[in-house]
């Protein structure tokens, strides 16, 4: 059993490989008469794409989305959507002295393992190249949201879209520049913890028990390529916090509901409580460095390995828009989840 | 859309309210011919039941399992085994003075916000209780993890089902004890962090993309009451070791594979590398507290909430068993999984 | 992989042999604050129960259906609803003498050979008495369909409800009561042909592609013991009419759409027309006879069988209300899904 | 909720209009190291493709497929294979004057009343060309059945493949043709009963109780364009068996057990008995006919139309591959599923 399928209602299929002919996605399930502009896909994707600042890796794609099908005269139809990215600069010969090793760390043991065949080129389905299927379908999943009132971005306040690290604090860019040149340097990588915030989203949405709004959230980061922890709210560290502190008091002002706090995450019981969404991940620093590790090879011998391909140092900042398509897509997959058994 | 069911082969739909007559669940897609000694589900049950400590909820339920179909003459025949508990001990008065309010991050709100109806007798639906089915199910799945060397139980020295904390640290055990006493009388509650371990799990199991094994355990412990964070391997922590650090190197010796860290808690790429899985989460402190919150009522009112009821004061206590089963109910979907698309 | 669920958004799951303690099902995903009326779900079983007539077996059961959970103050809250039906009337030892044997057309032979184990009481899980559940879970979306307008028994005439046969044609019950005495006497069993009707569906129900309307329908009838073939409209019969015969014309009369034929079963492309649904199914002759048949026993001998338990000799009577039970189940869960992605 | 998608664990879903820029199929869940020939794929698209005879539609189509991921070093990797087949004879003129009438017995009437959009081009999504990306994922499920020794053809006498209606009997192949072109000639359009058999096939496939191997068949038949019944076995005919007629006698000669009929179609309590699975469907005539009739515009108004466009007089020719690839995923999918489940 194989899942390259997200979504229960909101559904979409990614396909492809790093060095292949092309990636793409299927969308199934997205609401029909919905205005659809491609540059708004474009634009998305364009915050993920790679080599744009020299702290992500230097491959140069374009990522163009091409549109194939769902789309009649600028709106969605209800049927599927079908979209594909050509690739366009792969180096293959890149991987040709890594070919039979495997990077610790790294997915190629555990799919060769599994499977007992290896796309080695660039890392093949493993490689962070098929995230960007998920911001075309995250793009199309926040225009609908946008028309709900709902918005992935509002915290943001302006800086976050002005600098390469999408920080909110601009005193801190250089700083983290600084540090990033280093460890690139080192010939080693680092990780990184992104915060998403959701303004407006509905109560009401979540799917309990087992589909409960923050376990699908869980889930949706957690499938995100590097991604090791996820907080709702407080997080990991509302287990330090009291039963006192960590209740967000309630209360009425005229016909506004208030909440005191939001250590809950703006979700209780799995269902959303009218709150700002808050979620965070961590990712872990990519496994493709250039400083020496010992391995194994596909034949189980010892040796070293030295990783000289485009990597990024950093994957946590290209992972920023990709946090932000998996949350608009649960947030729309349940939004039609809540709509068809409570909605009026 | 409504999920109360869990995993994708072998499934289990839970039902049952907590001070409803009896709460069950179904298990879908058992393998058949595994023999089932309903004692080994009761000690498992036994594990989670309330009362048993001054540290938890001093309602007593004998959580007495009877399986009604699936098994003949002590073996699954591969057709759904339904069990049920019975509920013996409600107290529905202790609710009567809360029935109209909220309690400050409770999911009593977001449940009434969404479906318009409220079973206030002891949270109905929301209830922990409703994770007394997890853990049978989960004791069905062990047995057959058992069978497959895979073993969820053996980092467990014996120190920890040696006390009532899961504790594995002997000196740790009356600070514990001490501590939750306070907490207890304070009037308020307190979080826990829990971590699970699994050895012998073969490698290979995952479906990547979007049904990682990562991403499941995510959503799994997730969608248990109270939690959250969740972290697989370093976790959260990732974000601060260097990709030097982070990358577990591998050696060969004689035709063992070794690891020399575990900083992916046994899983690459979403699927097993044939480490010990390592997951922890994190849950809240109780919301169920006897010091009083500012709170809003049915109708919109302000109001205040001191809730009476017995309630746990730690809820991270009784969720190791439910911890146990989500996890065993993960790997077990996910070894049926994997024989399906690269079984031999 | 095992299905003992039916459904997508209102979903069921079934449970329970034929000599187990129980059998009973769990509804998932039911609209919140339905009225539910405990005699409305035991009129329709008792429509299906056993033992009323001379034409269906002597089995004497209640099948007096208790619900467990789902429901608050005669509502439902969109929670799980769990019914029980205890089993009382059987009678075990009648099959001891064909508890090595299979019986020709049966299931039997092919559960022994996928499962290698057998619970030969009565059939255990191939038994039609897990049908009783469907019809439980039907009466709960007849329910709900009845207040969307959509009625499943409107073409029925009053005749239908007066005659042990659910026969339209009064003049016909005499006939088949002859030839019913006559199979059964022979110590053989019949089929039979049954057609349903569904007035007030509203136009769009259906997913196209691989959920059509009819495609569920199809999947759902077929899933019921014993049938063999489905027709939608026309059916098998649509391959001898020419274009022209087949094309149901559509005319305007004032703001009424009036189809003038509906070969088409009230379906179109998989999605409903706002005609009325019609759908017919053929169960085969019960494989359970009394006249001796060559067969072979679990251990590959050569053998004979002759079945004397206490069968019905035309399951095609008990069908009908559960005919109308699965119709009604997918009839709603093609509300719920249309609602979803294209309702206001 | 929208289901384009079919399959449990060898899963296909389809995109793509009639006259938009391209059609296709992204597979997940197919076995790794299957050896996949580009050919042979391309062998079935060229038995449905347009345009081969004066029996079907003149639109001329390469059909040409195309394999973007998936597939390393000519072996499947485990990953999703995408596959791609451009659109190259539209003529979109063609449908103007129809552009807002609704076809009668077509569904362009509820696709637009269910989507209240609709892209006339050719009928869009609803066009029977969806069907060439079933044809392409069934080629690739009927690869891996072949190696296990489960033919789809083996019934096929040589006869077949010989003429272009994929009649056995060679006496009728004159009398269709003739039939045929009256039909044509007429403006009016005809049917066609089709009969798929797959030798081979194991014991023990099909999940009970709700994905029942001919529950699963029916379904997969039925979302066929223009399918409106199907028969397992004996079928809609078994209504006029006796017990003792309908019941297969099983003898063991040597090792082998011999069934002494196959009214069963191979299908027993939902599972493969290991006799020939016998699967039967018709279609209706195509609703798009030279000859007038009446029906109503997209405003409400009563109008007539002819439809002149490039069609089949008989959609059940191109038929017979369309079911040959959905019962080859079928029987693979449930080959995987009992394999997960009941598998060594």
């Amino acid at each position: 059993m194989s899942f390259n399928t997200f979504g229960k209602l909101y559904r979409f299929t990614t396909w492809g490989e790093s060095h292949g002919p092309a990636i793409g996605c299927v969308i199934d399930g997205c609401p029909p008469n919905i205005k659809i502009n491609e540059k708004d896909i474009q634009k998305d994707l364009d915050k993920r794409k790679p080599g744009q600042s020299k702290f992500t890796t230097q491959r140069k794609e374009m990522d163009k989305v091409q549109i194939l099908s769902g789309i009649f005269e600028g709106k969605t139809t209800g049927t599927p959507i079908s979209m594909i990215i050509y690739n366009k600069d792969m180096r293959s010969r890149d991987y040709e002295t890594i070919k039979n090793k495997f990077r610790p760390g790294h997915a190629d043991y555990t799919y060769f393992k599994k499977y007992g065949i290896r796309d080695y080129r660039g890392g093949g389905r493993q490689s962070a190249r098929e995230t960007a299927s998920r911001v075309a379908a995250g793009a199309i999943a926040k225009t609908h949201l946008g028309l709900l009132g709902c918005d992935l971005s509002k915290w943001n306040n302006r800086q976050i879209r002005k600098n390469p690290f999408f920080c909110p604090d601009k005193s801190s860019v250089k700083l983290w520049e600084k540090y990033l040149l280093s460890v690139r340097k080192s010939g080693s990588s680092c990780g990184a913890i992104i915060e998403l915030r959701a303004s407006g989203v509905p109560i009401g949405l979540g799917a309990p028990i087992y589909s409960k709004l923050d376990a699908d959230i869980a889930s949706a980061l957690m499938s995100i390529n590097a991604v090791k922890g996820v907080n709702i709210g407080s997080g990991m560290n509302s287990a330090f916090l009291s039963g006192v502190q960590n209740s967000d008091e309630i209360i009425k002002k005229g016909k506004k509901t208030i909440f005191k706090s939001n250590n809950a995450g703006g979700i209780l019981g799995g269902i959303s409580s009218g709150q700002d969404i808050i979620a965070s991940f961590a990712v872990k620093p990519t496994s493709s460095i250039l400083q020496s590790r010992k391995t194994i090879d596909k034949f189980g011998k010892n040796t070293k390995i030295s990783v000289k391909g485009r990597h990024d140092p950093c994957v946590g900042i290209r992972a920023v828009p990709i946090g932000e398509a998996m949350l608009s897509c649960v947030l729309l997959d349940h939004y039609l989840m809540n709509k068809a058994q409570c909605g009026n």
